[in-house]
């Protein structure tokens, strides 16, 4: 009779992750590059006694150190296990009203299935037929906002002022910026954070850190909004990010020339992508992130996509409405790259 | 107005996490010996590259380890970022009926935390005078049984008879034993697993694998419940256990010698402070865990609390019905606890 009362859930599947040495794996956005130096050298370092003791709960450390790079203060910072813990622990915080929390249709595939989860009402805002964010969808009443730039899976960015006439719009509603591939090209509304108590903004070290392995996610708000995020996260539970992963994340932020060097060879690969494939005759959005949102010539995406499965290069193909006719390609290295241009210059 | 919809909670405080080298920690149940030496092992030998790829989020090699060291299949694990969030993730998948779970009024401080948390009712069975619990108290109907095995704080453990007889009146509930400190000298029911697909046992590598700073928890049970979990886990957040606690994790259950012999240490220093208390007066229950729970005499055990930690010993006060004259006492080094009575023996 138990089993009358498991909760229902719509099963997750979560993307292909093939192993072998010989895949090329442009499917899950990420880094093609190893973290910074300093993150393999606290790792070795790394005091292994102290795994007996249980971890810092306020992570003040790592906090501290993502404030200082802000320039905020560590009341300002709210770190989680990935940002998919901090939209999470945002959701079960803030998006408690009845009425409907606003995000695109087309977007981060976890926004529908945490409303879903905590069971808060959405309405899904429809993109343009260019896929642009249509800012004044976002004027009516809401129970909050949670909008990507740049957007996933499309790769396109607005402007700060895009985002902070939304806001002007919502002084009553929480508004979440997800900013998990802001450092590939697009402008962050950090800087907006000092006029706006009711704004959040959420990274990751996942992409541009080159740190997926590592699972951390980091929101920056007023301090009131941190205070209510910490508040829900230690009645749930007190010790989520482990102390190696601390430590290592302390590390990742410290090396700001090997960062920049980092995305500068990214974009510069992406830019070369994007050339490439508008010479096959694709169509190409303009990306602020490291993927290439594109809608391919002379074959259907879901063709395309099987047909470089069958040689080893995983993209993704997302079997969804207005968008199963395009693949996000996430950058990878040059090489990859350019073998990813040859098989689909063979293939079509 | 987005502050009327902030989630109100309880703020938990997390215990004190007393920093310095003169400190001696008996107050959060830390082992006080180090993993054991594969984990450092695997520290130093990690490879930094891998960090940029997300983990395994299946997390199937150290689901596969410890299936193999309980001689169960990879399907009957589930493990999560601590125990606590392996048992958070069970209240949120099981506990979704209107009849209220049942535990001890006596027992880990956030099995009604997480009640109020995920809105699930719950009623508690009080302790007897002698601090046992009472099985026909968990007959009556209800939406769930979560009772830990040795109970905290008072270290006490029953019989596998004693749940199996409560798993007997329960064949419509799920029931959680929460063995955290089950490795310290109670007996487990995971040979239950096999007769009651309705039975989880819960553990930690917090505890008896000295890997608190690792945040590594399992559940044990029917591959129904296994994959009912998972479904809801996956919903959630996909990848939560980082690649490096996953490596290690493995390594910490491959040395049964260290493991043993660091649990008989435990055991051997637990029972030379229980004798050291009794001739000091005080009463001490029967523990089966890594820890002491005492009445002191003489003194209440607040101003003992009090007077230890102005010499820099913590130990646990809780300022809680029925147990407020008791301290629980986490076993520390052989010297630690010689200068813990040492103190205790001055004070009083």
């Amino acid at each position: 009779m138990w089993r009358e009362y498991v909760r229902e859930v719509t099963p997750y599947t979560p993307g292909e992750q093939p192993g072998g040495a010989d895949v090329i794996k442009l499917n899950t956005n990420e880094n093609p590059y190893p973290p910074c130096s300093g993150v393999a050298r606290a790792l070795k370092e790394f005091d292994c006694e102290a795994l007996r003791r249980y971890p810092d709960p306020a992570v003040s450390k790592l906090r501290g150190a993502i404030a200082s790079y802000h320039n905020l203060d560590m009341g300002n910072v709210f770190v989680g296990v990935g940002s998919d813990d901090v939209i999470a622990m945002c959701y079960m915080t803030f998006f408690n009203s009845d009425k409907p929390i606003l995000f695109p249709d087309i977007t981060y595939s976890f926004y529908d299935v945490w409303a879903d989860e905590f069971k808060v009402p959405f309405t899904v805002k429809a993109l343009n037929d260019d896929f642009r964010i249509n800012k004044s969808d976002y004027y009516v009443e809401n129970g909050g906002v949670i909008i990507p730039n740049p957007n996933a899976p499309t790769g396109i960015a607005e402007p700060v002022e895009f985002f902070e006439d939304i806001l002007n719009h919502n002084r009553d509603s929480i508004v979440i910026i997800d900013e998990a591939y802001v450092d590939f090209g697009a402008s962050s509304c950090i800087e907006l954070l000092s006029k706006y108590d009711n704004l959040i903004v959420v990274r990751t070290f996942s992409k541009s850190r080159s740190m997926a392995g590592s699972r951390i996610g980091y929101a920056l708000a007023s301090e009131e909004i941190i205070t209510a995020l910490h508040n829900v996260k230690y009645s749930y539970n007190s010790y989520t990010m482990d102390s190696v992963t601390i430590k290592l994340g302390v590390e990742a932020i410290k090396d700001e020339k090997y960062f920049r060097d980092n995305l500068d060879k990214v974009i510069c690969t992406r830019n070369w992508t994007r050339d490439r494939l508008n010479e096959l005759g694709f169509q190409v959005f303009d990306s602020s992130a490291n993927f290439l949102f594109v809608k391919p010539s002379g074959i259907s995406a879901k063709a395309l996509f099987e047909k470089l499965k069958e040689r080893n290069i995983y993209v993704r193909y997302f079997n969804k409405p207005r968008i199963d006719n395009y693949l996000r390609i996430s950058i990878g290295t040059d090489s990859e790259m350019q073998a990813l241009i040859e098989a689909i210059a063979e293939i079509i």
